[in-house]
């Protein structure tokens, strides 16, 4: 039989299992499991000597934990992986540019290079409203790379805030229903 | 009996058990912890409702973790205590001015006030090399007390880094020592 390429048909395109459209697309299959959990769908995952080593997704409802956003979360794993924390190698995907906790935790461990989805203008502190992961006076500086697979990262998290707006105003509306029930004489 | 009034004694000075002083002599019983497991000396506590419900020190080496900073692990233990992330009624007291990383859990935990030692003019997030804990762009501002039991503070961490240098000194020495045993002739 003839092969794709002998008989003309197009030629099923190769999936780079070591590209950063790769990682990010395990990004952001953990970002879906934290969206499955009525989580903000965020997810991250480090690499190290192109293998993955941790893989995370934000948990703060889960764990009742502020500090709990995928990068943190992977980033203990991967020093817990490596028995070290000085991740030198290792390079951290998330599906959203990190915050100020998450790139100031990011630099502690001195992740070689970042590379995130979409960009957060208002609280990103990777180039956004600020970037913590280059600056002299710190002890260490990491490489960026944005805007990989950055629409579908922002896409869930647009469909998650809808989604929570929505949800938001039917509880309301119901809890005024409810209220109406028991305190009757109150309009 | 006379009274030390009514003697003319010098009264013993009251310690007042609510006071800014006293919760950050309780920070700086961490950063004691700390020094003895040679960790770098920095402790936290973090009060609500007047009474300590986190207490811890800087574990970085000890756990291998990067971000187990004393204000990151006291913030999950308190946040453990309420059963919430939210810790809007809450003192966050730190030995030394928080880093970028733990100002930013701060802002996630809504810490109502943070309270700290010796300033970090080179790392500090706090006012040093930027202030993080009041930026109208992100979610929440905490107030700032600086200087609280500020010299004892850093001559903690100046005798900590003293003695590291010392420490290293010696074994560098004692490693050369080791080298030349060996590797005689490479004069």
């Amino acid at each position: 039989m003839a092969s794709p390429e002998e008989s003309g048909d197009s030629v099923e395109p190769v999936i780079d299992l070591k590209s950063d459209q790769f990682f990010m697309g395990e990004a952001l299959r953990e970002a879906q499991k934290a969206y499955l959990q009525e989580e903000v769908p965020v997810g991250a995952v480090i690499v190290h000597e192109e293998r993955i080593i941790a893989r995370a997704f934000n948990q703060v409802e889960t764990l009742k934990d502020a500090t709990a956003h995928a990068e943190m979360i992977a980033l203990t794993q991967a020093q817990s992986a490596l028995g070290d924390w000085r991740l030198s190698d290792c390079q951290l995907y998330v599906s959203k540019e990190p915050c100020p906790m998450c790139a100031g935790a990011i630099i502690h461990c001195r992740i070689q290079r970042v590379i995130f989805g979409c960009r957060d203008e208002k609280g990103g502190a990777a180039g956004g409203f600020i970037n913590l992961l280059q600056q002299d006076t710190l002890n260490h500086c990491a490489e960026i790379t944005p805007d990989i697979l950055g629409e579908e990262s922002a896409q869930l998290l647009r469909t998650f805030f809808e989604e929570a707006r929505t949800k938001r105003k039917d509880r309301d509306l119901a809890r005024g229903q409810d209220l109406g029930d028991f305190s009757y004489g109150s309009n």
